[in-house]
């Protein structure tokens, strides 16, 4: 089969990928639509880096060995000088159940969490040597975890609910109540998906600040209240104006040095920091401005079983637009280009790969 | 009368200091002892910085104007080249009120939050050209914010009100519960008040780490279940053997750079990080380890009037036991050669002038 797969440091199609094939407790499916997120891009960017920092890493649970066959080999390491497969952001139809699996009947069009049940044990669908991603015809998912996407929602439509559920996952960390306020910072789709999450949550002040006016556009369509351009006022001075003394909760969803110590240098006193923004280098702070104004930063990462569900619901229900957020579609041959587009911010959101 | 003073970077003595005169709602009190506190030692390293620090932060409360006389000039800003007068962790006799301002009777014991009411606003008793604090014979202190100190305590666990407050403060704020546990990095005072905050609360296991063995040996009378070097054991790793699988909920009371992103790269998933160590320096940190693991990072400063009446009270009441940290006892003269000794984390803990 054909997937676009990243190698030696650069997205290219290969033709002559074997078919996977379903285990027990595996289905196989057709990709319909997947999402190209922003965190690939950076893993093209910083892949060896990134895995160098989760090395040094210590407390992290090992997952991998969860639920492993004994028996099972471990893993190899991640070899960037093969294929590496990606894609996480994805809606596919049902084509055939592993041995003795249970599973809707083919056809059916699903969603899952980007996690494969294997004899090795849990292994996300994120980037991978052995799991398929979603930028390929087929890939395998879990049966346990399938999600039918319901009220015959488009197949497009459904692929955003991987990363809606990202933002509602941060709304949720943030504990933002009614009557706090919102700014957020970056309105790429990581911070559009907050906005959304904000909104379906009932918040009533959310401001948005990002220099591209494109999407500030799409911030205000997926229910920014104040979209800001830094270039004309600051974020914060921005904030100040609209949010008239209630609690600030600031989203940090740029992802570059420099931001976290931005926030802790102009927010007011005893605001919460969510940084869901995934910076792969090192950062400067001053901590001197954390403790002065008592802040809180909260880091978050991905989002529970539950959280996906709820997104998905509020996709179908219209509850939440994510029409707005997408801005192209193309074919497998057309990914390498697209992973170059997307670094334009006023070209492109969020585009979707269709194999 | 008699004052220590920073002047151009070092400290020294001033037998010529003019007199304070109480004025409405203020009260002229004999200072009985006062705790050299490590954010003074810091003060003297790196004051100019902070106060540039200070001015690049937005979103701070202009606290010198609140409850000003209109016709007031502002107060000028503080001038490194003139007597800068510190000591905020002061008991003090009461020995005269000002013109139609109501006090405890002359030879009262008390201790205060280190803020004074002025026809300027609210000025801290922290450093200052014009507010003196407890590095002197005599000062000022704002008749609605005198505590009497009970039981009969001595003036110098008194003293200790103001450090114990820190800790509390900082134990509240992780908002740590039964069934957590603590690791305590760093047996300073602010470690140690955190450590007897926990023990306070009744938290169970309090992991506490130093490289000196007398700080250890301190940090053991406080309250903490398990000390550890961090020369012969990881702390993280004494940690995993302690804790035992409780939610983890870090105090860093070192705040020298480095710290955090230790306990980012180190700390289990999920874990809270409590920054209570004063780093005046910029300070480098991985965000990527932090959002792998969603950490929570909290800042804290200082503590609120019901916890310092709270620090009082346990105190005087034996709940906590302040004497094992008071490690010296000097005079006016000698405090030039205390701020030395306290560089040195194994001759000394707290040291009180007691002028």
């Amino acid at each position: 089969m054909r997937a676009a797969a990243l190698r030696s440091g650069r997205i290219y199609v290969n033709d002559d990928v074997p078919e996977p094939q379903p285990g027990f407790g595996q289905v196989l499916v057709q990709v319909r639509a997947c999402g190209i997120c922003g965190s690939d891009l950076h893993f093209v960017d910083h892949g060896p880096q990134m895995i160098d920092l989760g090395k040094q890493m210590k407390g992290m649970p090992d997952l991998a060995g969860f639920g492993a066959d004994p028996d099972a080999e471990p893993a190899p390491e991640l070899d960037f000088d093969r294929d590496i497969f990606m894609g996480h952001e994805f809606s596919a139809e049902v084509l055939e159940a592993g041995p003795d699996t249970d599973a809707p009947p083919p056809g059916t069009l699903v969603t899952s969490l980007p996690v494969l049940m294997t004899p090795r044990g849990i292994a996300p669908i994120v980037y991978s040597n052995e799991v398929h991603g979603g930028y390929g015809e087929r890939m395998l998912l879990s049966a346990g975890l399938l999600m039918p996407v319901p009220n015959g929602l488009d197949a497009r439509h459904a692929a955003l609910t991987e990363p809606m559920a990202v933002g509602l996952h941060a709304v949720n960390k943030s504990r933002v109540a009614q009557g706090e306020g919102a700014l957020v910072l970056g309105c790429g789709p990581v911070g559009l998906a907050c906005i959304a999450a904000l909104r379906l949550k009932g918040i009533d002040t959310i401001v948005a600040a990002d220099f591209s006016p494109a999407r500030r556009a799409i911030a205000a369509q997926m229910g920014a209240t104040e979209v800001v351009d830094p270039a004309q006022e600051d974020a914060f001075d921005a904030w100040q104006r609209a949010g008239r003394g209630k609690q600030l909760v600031v989203f940090e969803a740029i992802g570059v040095p420099g931001i976290i110590d931005t926030v802790l240098r102009d927010a007011p006193v005893g605001t919460r920091l969510l940084v869901v923004g995934v910076c792969m280098e090192h950062d400067t702070i001053n901590p001197f401005f954390g403790i002065s104004k008592e802040l809180n930063i909260q880091f978050a990462l991905a989002y529970d079983p539950m959280e996906f569900a709820e997104c998905l619901r509020a996709i179908a229900e219209g509850d939440i637009d994510v029409s707005p957020m997408i801005t192209g579609e193309v074919g497998l041959d057309e990914v390498p280009a697209a992973f170059e587009a997307l670094r334009n911010p006023e070209a492109h959101c969020k585009i979707l790969v269709t194999p």
